[in-house]
């Protein structure tokens, strides 16, 4: 895990006037490329249908970084010199015989990277023609962006196709939460800190909450997320990703399928929620009209492009198990949703309490402690731990403070990098651990794919909640019911 | 440990013209009063062999505390208001028959409080004089100051004295260490705090430091500190105070009796430190002259007053073991001088590292945890705890960064209130369990003045330190020869 200096890559970006590519990964490699993480003879060919040519791409590509990058991070010299390493390619991703150039314009003794900034559906044909073009090397790597498919069986074509042509340690799958500083942090926090990996597991802790809300809405992609629906967006990626990284048993080393592993185990070790559990365990929502920010915003059904009769929810509240021996007993709180009133994300580990209670008994519901971690806003974490109120008058009554964490204010961190950043990086050094094992993939299909089919089967429709809320109120009884509450900081 | 409502109390203040009176007793007084926490019918008896009256002495009275209080604390109304509570005895604590009139001044209703704050020597005499002039009921509570002695010999005469006229749940022996807000934090912090309780062991935490260091040198007391020095003044009250509030086992509650027979146990668990054992474990030391605070100071034996063939310490470092089931093989280094660098008193608790170590291996020395416990100044805690470094260079490195809580930051907090503000409020209130039994005074003489007689036998020097430094080097030794080092902010 020790820095290794990058050698220089041929980056081919598929899809590169595409959303992701023009928002993300160009500003991405512009930020590398400005902190001399870019080998001097890296370059990007930049391929899309588009009929264009690279001069005009650099002028376009040089105005919208200027546009993107914030005031103090844009240096126009290393802009100029970022987009003189790009050139443009125009071809059809199904015309085989255009792939032939691909092999001309790389360097043989440079690094090939093929990113796809594609749909799913174009990966196999991409990888076929990359092959019978002869630009497939054993060292090349191999970077796809989610959805990998819409349920376990789709998945397995997809990646049926990529194993076609590639083997699975020259695939990088992006699951872009892996590249946030605050979610790599995790590993840190728990394998670093035996404060925290001593006491991680069903003997200390109670149960643990995560929530990733948005407070957007659907920001004209109706039909794209119609499709998919928040736990295939969300959940069965992002969400689960951060579940196996707080509940993986510790890996014996950093290594790429060290960490893997566990996290494979952990989503084999997820029970199955089966339909007679649904009512207990899975709260589905939907917006309506309601508020954001203040302002009154339509529900899910009116928004523009809307197909009124829609049934996918925008909501998921789960409480997932882990059927293991580390976690028996304690159970993982989950929600993401669309239009709820803040953007948010934070995991919040609740410790159990002592064995004995000796203070005041009306302060005893104080008496565990919380592990909060924030991965936005004001990235950082607390610790909630009792102290003894002070004053005269308070003998001693107990006052919960924070031990607190605020990376942006504790350490002198210019910037934060943006997960794309470290995304490419990786990729440039050939790291596979910040991105997804296609056994990964297909178990989190698996486990998704029947609370899908259980929903499918009983026919219920989404619960209604007003945006700018919290989400239907049975996700608040659904944590009630177990004597508990979603953590609020008050 | 509810509040109770304080009863009316009347307070006779033996050796009300002495120094701890002045400086401490009647602005603690003032400062309850201020806050309501004085029973309306509530009065002072100042008790002193000085020559004045009742009018004189509040007079006085209330231009010190104007003088004391810091201007937002003082309020006239307020002071008017106390000193009009406080009358004036003039009396021979050796009188016997001076003594009757002291019946006639208290009221039977109002809780009798006898404060001698007064050279121990009188503490006898006074109590039998109590008895004889009729001033002794069970319900009269008596408070009384260090030293109780200079060894174990001498101090079971003065508890031998006080006991054959009160009981033991009469006697309120002040270490104000007790009364400080961060060191009864300590028991809110160990027994509320499963994060921590559970952890708080030999298979958990590697070592302990505590350090009380002060700034100051000897400030005209000479004579009196030459016939104690540091290990009598310091260790054996607030330094073995404090080490039995971190080493105690749990409590099964708050009563007085439960924390004290706990701290015992403590105590009698501490391993004898015999004459072979010095070299390693203890370091006895006394400052030359140096700097202070930027300005050139004398060495100890150039003080005013000094006897320049004095072998008083004036610094002690020790390594202390608790041959018991929690603390065995952890051993507690404890420190403490004069004219050391800064004036500051911290304790902190070395984790255990994790079992396995994952991380770049030139970081290694980083992987335990520190609960660092600031007592002062700036009061309040940190845990040290490693995240990942963040930048994009850094893959999986590690940084140490402090979750952090400062009282006056983090709680709204108008001020701390003085040790003696809550230890008189305690003793109002019959709250035992910040002041010290005799058994508790007895173990800790036990312990130390088997030090001291190794001292004697050996008829080996002090060790030279020059005022502003950490004390002799020796103690650097001490702790470096078990690969370790003092701690040190950085």
């Amino acid at each position: 895990m020790v820095d290794q200096p990058v050698c220089a890559c041929d980056l081919m970006l598929f899809g590169a006037s595409g959303d992701l590519a023009q928002r993300k990964l160009f500003p991405a490699l512009y930020q590398l490329d400005r902190a001399g993480l870019l080998a001097s003879d890296s370059r990007v060919l930049a391929i899309a249908r588009r009929d264009t040519d690279t001069a005009a791409l650099r002028k376009a590509l040089l105005a919208r970084l200027e546009e993107q990058i914030p005031e103090p991070e844009f240096d126009a010299t290393v802009a100029q010199g970022f987009v003189s390493r790009v050139e443009y390619l125009e071809l059809d991703f199904t015309d085989t015989d255009g792939f032939l150039v691909l092999n001309d314009w790389r360097h043989p003794g440079n690094q090939l990277i093929v990113y796809m900034a594609t749909p799913p559906s174009m990966y196999g044909v991409i990888a076929r023609n990359l092959r019978a073009g002869g630009c497939c090397t054993e060292r090349t790597r191999v970077v796809v962006e989610k959805p990998i498919g819409h349920d376990l069986e789709s998945s397995k074509v997809i990646n049926d196709e990529l194993a076609e042509v590639y083997r699975e340690s020259q695939l990088f799958r992006i699951d872009h939460y892996l590249g946030k500083e605050t979610v790599q942090n995790l590993i840190a926090l728990r394998f670093a800190n035996n404060l925290f990996a001593s006491q991680w597991d069903q003997n200390h802790i109670s149960h643990v909450e995560i929530t990733v809300a948005e407070s957007m809405g659907i920001e004209g992609r109706w039909g794209y997320f119609d499709q998919a629906g928040q736990i295939r967006d969300m959940i069965q990626n992002h969400l689960l990703q951060l579940l196996c990284l707080i509940a993986m048993d510790p890996p014996s080393d950093l290594s790429a399928d060290s960490i893997r592993d566990e996290k494979v185990k952990v989503l084999k070790a997820l029970k199955r929620i089966t339909p007679d559990m649904m009512a207990e365990y899975v709260v589905r929502g939907q917006y309506t009209s309601g508020t954001s920010e203040g302002k009154p915003v339509p529900g899910y059904l009116d928004e523009e492009g809307a197909n009124k009769a829609s049934e996918t929810e925008t909501f998921v509240a789960l409480k997932a198990e882990i059927d293991n021996w580390r976690w028996s007993g304690v159970p993982f709180y989950i929600r993401t949703g669309k239009r709820l009133p803040e953007k948010m994300s934070q995991i919040i580990i609740h410790f159990k309490p002592a064995p004995h209670y000796i203070f005041d008994p009306d302060q005893k519901h104080l008496a565990n402690n919380k592990l909060i971690i924030r991965l936005q806003p004001d990235e950082g974490m607390a610790l909630k731990i009792l102290t003894k109120d002070q004053g005269l008058d308070k003998g001693m009554r107990l006052r919960q403070g924070p031990l607190e964490l605020t990376f942006s204010e504790t350490f002198d961190t210019d910037r934060i990098p943006d997960a794309y950043e470290r995304l490419l990086w990786e990729i440039m050094r050939g790291n596979q651990y910040l991105f997804v094992r296609r056994d990964e993939v297909e178990h989190a299909w698996r486990w998704v794919d029947q609370i899908i089919r259980n929903w499918h089967d009983s026919g219920e429709p989404p619960k209604r909640y007003a945006a700018g809320t919290w989400g239907p109120v049975a996700s608040i009884a659904m944590i009630t019911r177990d004597g508990r509450s979603w953590y609020e900081d008050v």
